[in-house]
């Protein structure tokens, strides 16, 4: 059986899941709480990071952007990286904005001081980084409307990883109820219609431990 | 002509001016002072980072991940990515670690600190990044051995992006004059092979203003 290392706090992990299942590829989760760092997961990823993907013939893939890469080649059908050479550069720079840009920006903030620290080590979180990154998804909002006022998803007619990956992230935001959705009416319709596929309704499910979602996290009509 | 925005100061502008030449593809460099924020740059990439890729038929790729994907698509000869999906896993699993881990725990640290704020603002460098920085280019040096150890080069048998990206970032913390190559002979020798490429030898010519490299820095036999 397939198998992915994953940790609901984790977008990267996330995405991985998401597009696990948009290809229709079964698969097992084993969680794995990176933080204690033991030595069988860094046997398998001497980083230390999720997601792993172990694959049934053997093969064990580190790394989410290795693993979607991967994914697409193997396994090409339905296409989540774009028609040609062109179309994939695009969609490959906007999963590089969202897992470094957004993730930098705000992603790493609010997950670790509003999530992780309370799963983790109990420790004071830094309001001034949460600001910051609430600050920040605004920009990223807006950058979301001015695509989607361009084209059907964020890299042109057909959804992508770049769709996923930027919704992986605004999950997680979500979840720490910090995304602002009411100022960004079309940011929020786009997110609407990655929210009701069935790749994406296994992740709302999934529970942070000791922190409850607000209301609207996992309702399809937020 | 085909244009490459370029800096020096980037360890990701470096690797594609390094992967274009490895293509034997020719190219005009641009000079892009980042930190400015140009308007005509930011229209290019709204991201506002180098490497920016203009090819002569008129597309412009951003983001250095895109790019060496993109000319691999393109100009397949000669393969720098792997021969097959379980060999380019590798090869960007370690591409992700070099630009991911090694640059926070390294490039940022050391290139921030050393270089860029005296090329930038002039202002003090923070001592106590600059010794993270060198604690932690041991744990990279002794894992780039480890591979050579097992491999002829870091992702198998060929040369890959694996190679040119972990080069490229070192090459910058060997100009700030911050890798005890003394330390870790055998990672030494692996970049021995690569600084004496013909892709190589610009990069290691250029300079940052105001600031010289170590006299080993260019030298082929250091």
């Amino acid at each position: 059986m397939r198998r992915l290392y994953h940790n609901t706090l984790s977008p990267m992990a996330r995405k991985v899941r998401v597009a696990l299942s948009e290809k229709r590829l079964e698969y097992e989760i084993v969680i794995e709480e990176t933080w204690i760092r033991s030595e069988s997961f860094l046997a398998r990823n001497p980083e230390g990071e999720v997601p792993v993907l172990e694959e049934p013939a053997g093969a064990t893939i580190c790394d989410a952007g290795a693993i979607c890469e991967y994914l697409e080649e193997v396994y090409p059908d339905p296409p989540l990286l774009g028609s040609d050479p062109r179309h994939r550069a695009e969609v490959r720079r906007l999963v590089a904005w969202f897992d470094r840009k957004f993730n930098r920006e705000v992603t790493e903030p609010i997950v670790q001081e509003k999530l992780l620290k309370r799963v983790v080590s109990g420790g004071a979180p830094d309001s001034r980084l949460i600001r910051a990154g609430r600050a920040n998804v605004h920009t990223h909002l807006k950058y979301i409307s001015w695509l989607i006022d361009r084209r059907r998803w964020l890299a042109g007619d057909v959804l992508t990883y770049a769709d996923i990956t930027a919704a992986c992230h605004l999950s997680l935001i979500d979840y720490a109820g910090d995304v602002p959705w009411d100022e960004h009416p079309q940011a929020k319709e786009w997110y609407a219609l990655i929210k009701c596929r069935p790749s994406f309704r296994p992740l709302l499910a999934e529970m942070v431990p000791h922190i409850r979602p607000p209301r609207h996290y996992a309702d399809l009509d937020f």
